[in-house]
């Protein structure tokens, strides 16, 4: 077999984000400065350069976020998969939580109560524990759906929504219904425009804040 | 807000995968049959109709891949958001189970003993336990290598590879080191060529895997 040579886990992503960094430049593609680490992060994690210009971010979306993800921030994710996603070290640090309510017994009862996905009462039930949470949602556009509905008829203020599901089937609309509305309201937050997304970007953009948050150096 | 059209899950799955056929059509792409449900389900995950040609199969890889999936399979993955994204009672219901060694203690320490990474450890851990799993690897090429390392020297014939690890250094080599590799010991391996991969879409084999394997009709 062929010999490969062998480094370091951080040597390993320092020249990932490299590679990323003058590959974006050979694409002209023009990131404010603010949003880079995020944007670099999640093309980390797919290897889809098509997210320099899918991700999109409300006004000092990045600044916004970064002070929630320094106060014990309290991330939601629709997913476990993004929840075990995001690095524990470094949301540790900051003194943070996260929650996947998905597939609590109490949200399964009240899915079937109201005629909603479990993806609805999960919100309904994270937004009842923790209003100011950040909203992490790789997977369920009824999630994003929801959330919207109670900012518009409940006033709720989430510190920062990521809107990255993934699909093929009220993904686009429920994306851009809840970007549209987060200006209105002054909310923040993230979305990937289009059909992609998935829970290891939602996952990646909760860590790329992290990191910044921590001021990890690589 | 606008109003959207609630779903079933199973009713927009249905119509997902139906956009996705469609749109291979159109696209001319030519997927043999048995290969179809494992390059759908991934683009149904990603969003990313670039794995119609990314993804590469051995001979009768997806009809071997059945047959252990059917037979109280062992999965390894090399990451926690894979483990986390297999479907659970899928998987139950063939009596399997999913490993991921990653974070345990004696992996670190031996990692540290030997000076290799987390990843090598971990595969060396699981083919001593499991020299007969399917092995899911979506994140380290550094796994890759290490069972291609056991395959060529020790004689180690995992049930099925899946070699779909996501980035920008020895990725692209290790994927077509193990294809190579898979298709001379005749072991059963499907790879995603190129950069692009991940946990998601490990996991998203082992689910289109076994979704057939239980008969799973949307």
């Amino acid at each position: 077999m062929k010999h490969f040579q062998y480094h370091l886990p951080t040597d390993i992503e320092r020249e990932s984000m490299a590679t990323i960094a003058r590959e974006l430049g050979q694409m002209g593609a023009v990131i404010p400065e603010e949003n880079e680490a995020v944007v670099k992060r999640v093309i980390h994690t797919t290897a889809d350069f098509e997210y320099a210009k899918n991700l999109v971010f409300t006004p000092q979306a990045v600044s916004h976020a970064l002070s929630a993800m320094k106060d014990r921030p309290v991330i939601i994710t629709d997913t476990n998969m993004a929840l075990a996603g995001i690095n524990k070290p470094a949301l540790e640090q900051v003194g943070g939580k996260v929650h996947c309510f998905m597939a609590d017994a109490d949200v399964a009862e009240m899915a079937r109560e109201n005629g909603t996905t479990r993806a609805t009462a999960a919100i309904d039930k994270a937004v009842a524990l923790y209003p100011k949470a950040i909203f992490a949602c790789g997977n369920a556009p009824t999630a994003l759906i929801r959330l919207a509905q109670l900012m518009e008829e409940k006033g709720v203020r989430p510190s920062l929504i990521i809107g990255v599901p993934v699909g093929f089937v009220n993904v686009v609309e429920s994306k851009e219904e809840i970007l549209a509305l987060a200006e209105e309201k002054g909310v923040s937050a993230i979305v990937a425009r289009g059909r992609k997304g998935g829970s290891n970007v939602a996952a990646a953009i909760c860590n790329a804040l992290l990191y910044e948050a921590v001021g990890r150096r690589l």
